[in-house]
């Protein structure tokens, strides 16, 4: 398709720029944060052109196109975003026990715990410091909205480690952990562009509300895919979430007061057993329960909302189109 | 003494401030930071004033009388210092498997990790958007030097942990460290008042020296403390820092290729050991080396370089003295 590729044109100034301000960083943190981003192996030598998919930047970047901006005029954003998503995988990979990434061991799996930590923390200074060492255009608010958002996604991680069944855990609590942990950094990638172009309260909301959906509708769709994610796409399904015992969105559906499953699933969630056959079972009763096709129409309707708004951002018509085929693309990676 | 007593007084609103701040953080993640900062115990509840003592808030506050500022005009950016020091406190000691801190349990001892590096990660959010959030005189400048001392703090934290005994175990290479870990943060201390009052180039270059020196000479003292405290003071030396085998000061100075004692004590070093035994064996051995007293005399002329570039900074008098009042009590604890 020639949008993605105009696309993927754009992110091969964006890999170079990460490479070289990670590499400027204390030797060892260097070596962990390229690994972590696919760019080294574990011995420090040169691999492949990083593991990320790099949904930020290619947000950023569209979205720039749509104000009337070049690539080079988000490009250093672009790059402190991947820095500071990354920045929350390798903490959340500790926090979570993954020992897995990207199909490679997790950075904390081959470096130590300590070393990861610190590698997180010199990931996300080196983000923020280019955001705030910037002096284009609406830097200060830009910042602002920035680090705002980095600790939304620490505090997001916070309640979801402590989201358990129980009369907290209701779709408007789940809601709450999307919106900090998924939305927070794809609002800033639709709004910055905006922002340094000078762009009214009303566009930067719409486009604000644009992300803030986004994020709602991919956050669901992962959540089912790791229950019952197609095996010829994405390999059998993980369930890594249900063996974990994370409460996902189809998982807080089924277990909502008014649901008839609610004890028998209870009973399954709570015991301690992770076989293959013991989170099939857990999956089928989600499923009886409705909480697969609630959670995929709820995905789908977050969808439609991210692409409503981005339509009154006043973008180009273009630009709209690009991240409209974007945004399916992420939520959907399967189309 | 009286000098002693204003600075108590200006300390009195800090404390408040960072409760408050921290109070509104996510619940959980709220409660680890309170914890860790002595203000509540480990079930929540109210407890005391807080734990750490201030050396930063002190010296910022005495810093801006001495550029005619108010307690006030710093009062946020004291508590942010505070709060990105404790930050990297929390995850210090889970790099340095700490078990305790402040004499009770550390933060990560009670929530576990994952918890506590989310708090240590809320924390450092929160001191930063304090930063960005501020527009008073001078804040974009002093945003870009706290992102980057932050950076600094965890780049030194890093090259710490992978300093090892060998030829890169220099007194220059422990000098890097000590400049990112120790003094990044005090030189803020001393120098943002100045920034905000905007004072020229040669006292803001006048102030990061005098800081700078500063935490050499109180990195330095620490690590001559740590191995032979005076009991009466700190009770008896606890020696962590050799029963953990980290390279201080002392240490590094007796290791010098060319010092006699280098091979028994590399020996000892090596030995799997940690009895008090072993322990009094190494600090004998690096005593006859003369590693205590050369650290010893090189904190002294650190904290010497200090007082004299903090005499350069065309300070009121008043507060030059009771800045070299406080310099001398940070360094000297027992003085």
């Amino acid at each position: 398709m020639k949008k993605i590729r105009h696309i993927n044109t754009r992110l091969s100034i964006v890999v170079p720029l990460i490479q070289k301000w990670v590499s400027a960083l204390e030797p060892t943190l260097a070596r962990i944060c390229l690994y972590h981003l696919g760019l080294v192996n574990a011995h420090g030598r040169l691999c492949g052109e990083g593991g990320g998919k790099l949904t930020r930047s290619s947000l950023m970047m569209a979205a720039a196109a749509g104000v009337d901006r070049a690539p080079e005029d988000v490009l250093s954003h672009a790059a402190a975003l991947e820095l500071l998503h990354n920045a929350t995988l390798i903490h959340d990979d500790i926090v979570d026990h993954d020992e897995l990434r990207r199909g490679r061991p997790a950075a904390w799996n081959v470096f130590g715990v300590g070393l990861a930590i610190l590698a997180g923390n010199a990931l996300e200074n080196l983000g923020l410091r280019i955001v705030v060492d910037d002096s284009g255009p609406g830097h200060v608010e830009i910042a602002r909205l920035f680090t705002r958002a980095i600790g939304l996604v620490h505090e997001g991680q916070a309640r979801e480690l402590t989201f358990k069944p129980g009369p907290g855990a209701t779709t408007a609590e789940y809601g709450r952990i999307v919106d900090e942990k998924a939305s927070a950094l794809l609002e800033c990638a639709l709004m910055i562009p905006a922002m340094r172009a000078g762009k009214p309260e009303h566009v930067l909301a719409a486009l604000r509300a644009a992300g803030q959906h986004l994020g709602a509708a991919l956050q669901m769709s992962n959540d089912v895919e790791d229950i019952w994610g197609d095996p010829a796409v994405t390999g059998k399904p993980d369930r890594g979430d249900i063996g974990r015992r994370n409460l996902t969105l189809p998982v807080v559906l089924a277990l909502a007061a008014d649901n008839p499953v609610r004890d028998p699933l209870l009973q399954l969630w709570e015991a301690d057993n992770t076989t293959e056959a013991h989170l099939q079972a857990i999956a089928d009763l989600i499923e009886e329960a409705g909480g697969r096709r609630t959670a995929q129409q709820m995905s789908q309707d977050h969808l439609d909302s991210a692409v409503e708004n981005l339509r009154r951002a006043e973008l180009s018509s273009t630009a709209t189109a690009e991240l409209t085929t974007l945004f399916n693309l992420i939520v959907n990676r399967a189309a």
